[in-house]
C-alpha cells in the first residue's frame, strides 16, 4: 500500500466490520454523499453519471477507445443476465466454465434465456485451465462464446483468465467475464487480457453500496445487441443508446447508490487505483491467512489459488466447534463473518475486501482466538476429510 | 392532515425540493438511516426485511392473509416487468389501458414477453372506462387479463381504478394494477377494490430513497407463476419462496435503501397511513393548483381527474416563455420542476408528492410568480390548442 493512501477510519458508531464480499464495510464518506436527494433528470445528476462511466473505463486503459460502460439498476446478477442476453446470439452456443455457486448461476441463466451452452463443471474449487478450455472449443465448433467468473466468490479462488482468454481467441471464439467480486482490485487492461465483456457491481472492490451493477463492453457488441434482449429491463442496448443519447439512465436510478459509489471511485483513485487498492487487499489477506495458520485453521486452496478477496477455512474437526456459535462470537467482537458454500465439507469464509487494513485483519484474528476459547475448541485443525478435498488441487 | 402529524422539516444544506414523481425530496432521517453497513445475511437485516413486508402488507387491509409483499431489486420498470411475466401465463392475451407513458411501457413490455395482447388507447391522458373495457372483454373472450395504471404519471390523471375492477371481474377476467406513483397515498384495500397484484417502488408515495420496487400479489397467483420467468432475475415467484424460507433476498439487496425504506415506512404510519398522507398530499395540490391559477395557468385536467400526485400545466402561449429558463428559474429559487410528456401541446408537470407541505406549495407558486417576472411574461395563459385539448376530457 502506498504511503499517501488515506487512512481507513474505523466503522461509525461501533457498527460491526462485514467481511463478507459486498454489501461490505463502506467509508464514512461514501455514505454521507447519501445525505442529498437528486433529480434524476437534472443536469446536475446527469453529470454525475457521465463522470462515473468515464472513472470505470479508465480502470481498463482502453487506450483506442473501444469500449463503453452502461450500468445497469438492480443487483449484480442482474447485470450478468443483461450481459449474457444481449452479448450471445440466440442461435449461439455458450461454452461456460463453472467451479462455484457463481458459474452454476451462470449455466442457470442461460437455462432462463434459452441459450444452448455446456459446462466444463470443475466442481467446488478446482480452476479451469487453458489447455481444458482449447480441447473443448476445438471438439465442438458451434460453441462461439466462453464464459468464466474472475474470483469465484464461494471458495474465493482466482480463476486464470489471461490462460483463458487466449486459449479462447486462439481458437477464434469469444469470452464474457463475470468479474464482479473481482474489478477494482484485480487488473482486468484490455491490452492485457483480451475479452469483449464483463460485469461488476457497486459494492465490490470500489467499495461503493448496493443497488446496481456495470457492464463495460466492446461498442461493437453493445450495437450488435439490438433488439436481442429478452428483457425491457435488462435491454442493455436500449440503456447504453438512451444513456449516450440523454445522458440519463433509461429508468429511475438509484440516484443515491450512484451518488455514493462516485464518491468510493475518487477514493479508489486516491488510493493508486487497481494496483493501490489490490494491494491492501493482499496485504489484508497475508495477514489474515498467516494469523488463522497460526491458529491452526486451514485454507480450502493452496497459495497459488488464493485470492485477495475473500478466504475460505475449513471448520475446524473438534466437537465443541459450531458455526453459528462462532459467528455470533465473532459478531460480538465487531466482526461479521461468512458462511462457506462447499459442498462437501463444512467451512467459512473471510473477507479482505472492504474499509479495512492489515491492523483491523490482525484484530480479526484474535477475535478468533478468543471464540475458540469460549467455545472450549483448543485446535483449529480440520477434519482429515478437508485434507483430502484440499489434495485434489495439487494434482 | 391530521394535527398530530409530523412536520414537514425543510431539505437540509439549501438543497432545492424536487418537486418530481419520485426520485423526491425525502426526510432527513430517511437518508440518515443509511450511515451504516449491513450484512445482508445477517439476521439483523433480515428483521428489517420482514418488517418491511408486513408494514406493506398491512396498507391493503388483507385481512383474510390471501397477499403477500414481494420486494425486487431495480427500479419501479423492473417490479412492473416481474408481474407481468409472472401473472400472465404464456398462453393469455392482455388487455392493456392506455393513457400514457407508464401504459405504452406496459404494452412495450408485453412485446418483449411474447404476450399476446391489445391495447385500449386513450391517447395522453383521456380515462378509460369500465363501459369500454366491459365492451371489449365481451368482444374478445380469449383476453384473461387486464393491466391499468393506477395514476398515470406522464399527464397526472387518477385512473377510476374500481370501476375498471368491477368491468373486469363481472366480465371474469383478472386485473394487475401499476400503483407506482399511487400506493401509499390512494387507497388500493383488497376488499374496496379486486385486484391480483399491484406493484409499486421505494420512491413514491412513501418517500423511501429509490434502489427497489415491490409487488403485493395474491399467494394462490404467485404459487401458481412458478417456473413463469422469462428471466432468473425478475423471477418473482423464486425470489418469494427463497424469501420466505430464508429471510433474505434470492440476490444481493440495496440494503441502504431498504433500511431508508424501513425509516420512511415509519414516518408514513406516523402519518396516519394512506389517509394522512393522501390528505397532505391533495392539501399541496390544492394550494398548487389554486396559486397556479391565479397566475393563469391552467392545468391539462378538469377537476375530477386531478390526482394529488402531480399536476400538468400548459406552457403560457406568450413569446417570451421558454421552458428551459423557466426550469432554471425555478431551480436557482430552490425548486425542481419536471418536463411535460403530451405529444400535441407544450406542458410541464409539478409534483405534489414527497417531504412537502401546502407552506412550500405557497412558496413554489411564488417562485413560479417571480419566474415568469423574470422572463418578461404577463400572462400565462395557455395557446388555443391547449384548451381546445383539455375540452375532450369534457366529452
Ligand atoms: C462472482 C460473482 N458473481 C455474481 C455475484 C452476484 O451478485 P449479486 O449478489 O449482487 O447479484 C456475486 C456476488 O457476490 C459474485 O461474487
Ligand atoms: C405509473 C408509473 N409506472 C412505472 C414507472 C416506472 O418506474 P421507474 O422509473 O422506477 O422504473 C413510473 C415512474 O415514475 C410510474 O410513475
Amino acid at each position: 500500500m502506498s504511503d499517501t493512501a488515506p487512512k481507513i477510519a474505523p466503522p461509525h458508531l461501533g457498527e460491526p466490520y462485514l467481511l463478507t464480499p459486498g454489501p461490505l464495510t463502506t467509508s464514512y464518506a461514501v455514505k454521507q454523499a447519501m445525505l442529498r436527494d437528486w433529480g434524476s433528470w437534472d443536469g446536475d445528476f446527469r453529470a454525475v453519471t457521465a463522470e462515473m462511466r468515464k472513472m470505470l473505463l479508465e480502470m481498463i486503459n482502453d487506450t483506442k477507445g473501444e469500449f463503453d460502460c452502461v450500468p445497469m439498476q438492480g443487483s449484480g446478477t442482474f447485470s450478468v443476465e443483461a450481459m449474457l442476453a444481449s452479448f450471445t446470439p440466440r442461435d449461439g452456443k455458450v461454452l461456460v466454465l463453472s467451479n462455484g455457486a457463481y458459474g452454476k448461476r451462470i449455466a442457470q441463466t442461460l437455462d432462463y434465456l434459452n441459450r444452448d451452452h455446456v459446462v466444463i463443471d470443475k466442481g467446488d474449487y478446482m480452476p479451469p485451465r487453458g489447455e481444458e478450455v482449447t480441447a473443448a472449443l476445438r471438439a465442438d465448433p458451434a460453441i462461439s462464446h466462453v464464459v468464466v467468473v474472475h474470483c469465484e466468490t464461494s471458495s474465493g479462488i482466482l480463476n486464470p483468465v489471461a490462460e483463458i482468454s487466449q486459449a479462447v481467441y486462439a481458437e477464434g471464439r469469444k469470452l464474457l467475464i463475470d468479474s464482479m467480486s473481482a474489478f477494482g482490485a484485480i487488473p482486468l487492461g484490455v491490452s492485457e487480457i483480451r475479452y469483449e465483456a464483463m460485469v461488476s457491481s457497486a459494492n465490490k472492490c470500489i467499495e461503493g453500496v448496493p443497488g446496481f451493477g456495470f457492464v463495460i463492453a466492446r461498442k461493437d457488441e453493445l450495437q450488435a445487441a439490438k433488439g436481442r434482449s429478452h428483457s425491457l429491463s435488462l435491454d442493455l442496448h436500449a440503456q447504453w443508446a438512451h444513456m449516450n443519447k440523454t445522458g440519463q439512465w433509461r429508468f429511475t436510478p438509484p440516484t443515491h447508490v450512484v451518488v455514493a459509489f462516485l464518491e468510493a471511485l475518487k477514493a479508489h483513485r486516491a488510493e493508486g487505483g487497481v494496483a493501490g487498492r489490490g494491494a491492501r487487499y493482499a496485504d489484508n489477506r497475508d495477514v489474515l491467512v498467516e494469523g488463522m495458520r497460526g491458529l491452526g485453521f486451514e485454507t480450502l486452496l493452496k497459495d497459488r489459488w488464493l485470492s485477495p478477496i475473500i478466504v475460505t477455512f475449513f471448520n475446524p474437526a473438534h466437537k465443541s466447534f459450531d458455526f453459528n456459535s462462532f459467528y455470533e462470537a465473532m459478531k460480538r467482537k465487531g466482526f461479521i463473518i461468512y458462511p462457506g458454500k462447499l459442498t462437501v465439507v463444512d467451512s467459512f469464509r473471510i473477507g479482505c475486501i472492504g474499509q479495512m487494513d492489515a491492523d483491523v485483519m490482525r484484530q480479526v484474528v484474535q477475535a478468533a482466538k478468543d471464540s475458540l476459547n469460549e467455545m472450549g475448541v483448543p485446535d483449529a485443525a480440520p477434519p482429515e476429510q478437508a485434507l483430502i478435498e484440499r489434495a485434489r488441487l495439487a494434482a
